[in-house]
């Protein structure tokens, strides 16, 4: 039976999307009594946006979230209705996981886990007001008069701060179209002293499935079998669906144009910045007016929804125009709107005002996470959840900071990125951001952080089990091939020949011999009987790491050069005017984003090596 | 594949509860081009309140709905998990069905049902503004800027108008807990001259069912096997769960009292008026002071939902008082609220200002159904909804309007006190206001309404058929037992002391046998083999008719006695004050209500049986 509900708890979330639903499961899973705080208890886990978790970047940090412990993975594939593993003939750091979800099967999924967690209590209010007791946050009040108290609060207000729902020249305040908008908790952030800014995201119209003449649109199937996003839950996924795709044309555009002046994108009616990588089917109209056709991704909303998700086309355009523009795409000529598509406006904090742990820095105990810290994306969210409610527990529990590095994970680079550069626009991650990006693929993101779970205390027995059992095949295998060498001798080149090779001048090791491009692991079976045993996930990953070792090994020795930067700790309370050598420029960044470490200085933009080298050598007058 | 769009609806349906998809669905069925409103999809036949449906009363509503083709019924089958059928051991009238449903599988049957719907389309957006052309009403505006044309509008708002949700000293807009009101109807609505009430609801706390001892509360089973609502349709119930039942005490109402100083109901903040039928806990405490405990009646709230309803206890109390007054209840000791009890407070339409059909007297066109009417249940919505579809139908058609009497449906009995009476309080319905009631029973609300639902349009072949087949049945059945008549032989004798019968005096038939108290229909197969072969609510339904016949005759001679009252028809522009002897007050009254037939008019309270000869003598000069 669930215990009573305490008078101070560990920590709040402030919350139920993904940011909140994986702090919550973190929090909650590392012991701490834990408050979920939610405008409505049925919306918990709601996908806001597209119906699909993961694709590139985001599928590496769904990953690298069940490595440590997370729950997204988990959720994505019990909710999963299609599955496809993406770029698998390109390089093995951009392949990644995408799945379609059901909408209710995930939203089941995740209240399921939710309401059964021990230490996690959930609520149904509205947080409006933050409390602080001795320079620390104490807890929250509420729209119903509440008052609760804890230890940390950690805050995930997605769209809903403020939100502001724009179709065409029609505004008014909500958190998603539907929802009620959260008011109040901006004036409490705002008093504290955070600076707020407005950002602004937007959404496809909802469309009825049985108005789409589906024969006029291409089929995508996902693969079969379908891939999983978990290293170690069990995959029982549910019956699969394909996606359509269908294309804008000229008249399209045609009718997107003709809309421009009622549109609010245009009219200056929306303040908030849009995210240049997701752009409204306006913006591409407008930015890019050679382009003349632009895909439509017709993804299913569920098993038995009655509706569709036409990808590509977020608009806030009126709906006169949404419409018109829907009846010049193939299939789509008498697709009726269920739910019009819409923008929305909403308050996010700049997150230079977090230290790394994604704390702020004016007031200890209060953490925020998800869209509320300028970034896109349900992966991005989830990732951040999962950081701060770790670091709310390592800060409570007097342990080091999680702090793994841009090199260990993609949920570091996010981290990194949003409090070192900022983001003045919604952030969403790309491969491209991970300057060490073959280090940061999906297939090792488990060799990458299950440790570190473990060490937190997130990653459960059965799953430590699982993987290091796959790390000691995969070490084994890795070692045999290295250790195993062939001779060209007779027997062998048959072999060789048999098995496509081109014969080596002389004795080589199977790892070697792998390294030629027109083999594959399992072609060398016939030489090395194991590898007939060995798991498929561990024969891609021994592929992987013998294949790319020259490009690995580089990276390796990129990161270990800067290692030193990484490691070396500024003060919390440095004063950077006592600093010689610093320009004035470089002293007001340094003061402003206040970094944790040298490297994340390094980073900050306009922050030279001499300064760095500024830096260091203050670092060592004050160690003496 | 749904048509397009259709520029002008016939019937525009503003809401989707139980009001709105019924009249949605029957609109439809009925060929109707019907547009359904909705402010947010995902919640199209939510159950707002408790998870069940019917009752005294309210499941007799349920199956006058299934009996004329409409949908509740059919789908509170389809999501019940619990059903019982109450008064077993009572009087015919007052036996009733109801059922425990899963919120969530309640919704899906529904929004399965309403997108599937031929004729039918869903668009999520507020309506804030009616129409308005030559004098009728001519579609609606709405939050997106949006303007819909229609011949008909039909406005079934429940709780959402202008709605202020209160718990204890905080107050704040929304439509239901976590669900935003709707804004600008009621502008509109006062606009076109219609005159505004405020009414007052409450609901329960929601409590994690993970946190109450069960063990300490008694346990209620369903009926096996389930009855169900449905006299057609295919009948396969889910899973069956129990409820259970604790009660209050005086440790209970003395912590409800310590908080009399902060309820909104007793600090003059909640204007709007409550249901004196359906009161507060704390109301129950104020106005019953020498009850020492009330019942709480502990339903599940779906078979996978974490939550339970606390039936029994709803309240504005504030939360702390809320917890403080759980922890006091034997096995509630620690429960844990996941969702406050809250009143919720909103806009109404004095019912006197529609016609018996539910149109407004001062916009032809525009229907309004459901509490916006002044009503209380979901069965009173969803019975309105049909009504209102039905008329509406019948008005574009030409067709006479669908107004069944007192004597036919509970239904009308509802409408005609609305129209008729009015109500200052959420109106409810008991069997108590049916004067008829032994004539208005669950088990003849097939017979009572199949024929006019089949004349509508609304009833299916297959209905039909199967309507039919047991009406015959019945009536061969009767037949047989008032035609076959038995002699007390020494053979026969031997069987009727077998059977438990008294021995009659001379030859008799076998309903008079029957008419005897001891004895059930089913004892009598030994003389009336057939009956083996009959269907049990055959079987049900002729010991009713047989066994009351008397008490049946002397209602329906005195619904013939008044027959001609309600055939009598008012003129749309009768001038009261034209009709000789009327006193000043009868002809206010009547002007007022501006009743449709004698019959209503001589229910309209203060108009004597004088004032009805009044009108009688006068409608015999104009027909002259």
């Amino acid at each position: 039976m669930k215990p009573i509900f305490p008078d101070i708890f560990d920590c709040i979330v402030v919350g139920a999307g993904h940011a909140g639903c994986e702090a919550a499961m973190t929090a909650s899973s590392l012991g701490m009594s834990t408050l979920l705080l939610t405008i409505n208890a049925d919306r918990i886990g709601h996908l806001s946006c597209n119906p699909a978790i993961g694709g590139l970047a985001k599928g590496h940090m769904v990953r690298e979230i069940d490595a440590l412990g997370g729950r997204m993975g988990i959720w994505a594939d019990k909710a999963g209705i299609q599955f496809r593993r993406l770029n698998t003939s390109k390089g093995p750091a951009v392949r990644a996981t995408r799945a379609q979800i059901d909408r209710d099967a995930y939203l089941k999924a995740v209240q399921a886990d939710i309401f059964n967690q021990e230490n996690l209590w959930v609520f149904q209010d509205m947080a409006e007001n933050l409390l602080v007791e001795q320079g620390r946050v104490a807890g929250v009040t509420t729209q119903l008069g509440q008052r609760f108290g804890a230890r940390t609060v950690l805050v995930t207000t997605g769209t809903f701060l403020q939100g502001l729902i724009h179709i065409g020249q029609s505004n008014f305040a909500g958190g998603r179209l539907g929802d009620p908008a959260s008011k109040g908790l901006s004036a409490s952030l705002a008093a504290l002293g955070l600076e707020l800014g407005r950002l602004k995201t937007g959404t496809t119209p909802r469309l009825l499935a049985d108005s789409i003449d589906f024969s006029k649109l291409d089929v995508q199937h996902g693969d079969v079998p379908p891939p999983s996003f978990s290293f170690h839950a069990p995959f029982n996924p549910l019956p699969q669906l394909p996606c359509h795709i269908t294309w804008t044309n000229e008249q399209t555009h045609e009718a997107i144009r003709s809309g421009f002046d009622r549109s609010p994108m245009f009219t200056g009616v929306i303040k908030g910045v849009g995210a240049r990588y997701c752009p409204s089917i306006e913006d591409k109209v407008a930015r890019f007016p050679d382009k003349n056709r632009h895909q439509i991704f017709v993804e299913p909303e569920g098993l038995n929804s009655p509706e569709v998700y036409p990808n590509g086309i977020p608009t806030s355009l009126p709906l006169d125009v949404q419409k018109a523009l829907l009846a010049t795409v193939p299939g789509l000529e008498k697709a009726q709107i269920v739910r019009p598509g819409y923008a929305i406006e909403y308050d996010f904090c700049f997150p230079t005002q977090l230290d790394p742990t994604l704390q702020t820095k004016i007031l200890p105990g209060l953490y925020l996470a998800g869209q509320i810290n300028g970034t896109s994306g349900y992966e991005e969210a989830a990732a951040q959840g999962l950081w701060a409610a770790a670091n709310a527990f390592c800060a409570l529990n007097g342990r080091e900071p999680f702090l793994p590095g841009r090199d260990q994970a993609y949920m570091a680079v996010l981290v990194d990125d949003l409090v070192t550069k900022g983001t003045e626009e919604p952030y969403r991650m790309f491969t491209s951001r991970a300057e060490h990006r073959l280090l940061l693929r999906e297939d090792n993101a488990d060799a990458r952080m299950t440790e570190l779970g473990r060490d937190l205390g997130l990653v459960t027995d059965d799953h430590w089990q699982i993987y290091t059992t796959k790390r000691d095949a995969l070490n084994t295998l890795l070692a045999g091939l290295k250790e195993t060498r062939i001779r060209p001798d007779v027997a062998t080149c048959d072999i060789l020949a048999n098995i496509g090779a081109s014969i080596p001048g002389k004795a080589v090791s199977l790892g070697d011999l792998l390294r030629q491009p027109e083999l594959t692991i399992e072609r060398l079976e016939p030489l090395y009987p194991a590898i007939a045993q060995a798991a498929p996930e561990v024969l891609r990953e021994a592929e992987t790491i013998v294949k790319y070792e020259g490009y690995l090994k580089r990276q390796e020795q990129l990161v270990a050069r800067s290692a030193h930067l990484e490691s070396e700790r500024l003060p919390e309370d440095m004063d950077y005017s006592k600093v010689a050598g610093l320009t004035r420029e470089a002293e007001e960044k340094l003061d402003h984003v206040r970094p944790m470490t040298l490297g994340q200085a390094a980073r900050i933009s306009g922050i030279t090596p001499a300064a760095i080298s500024c830096l260091e050598i203050h670092l060592r007058k004050l160690s003496n």
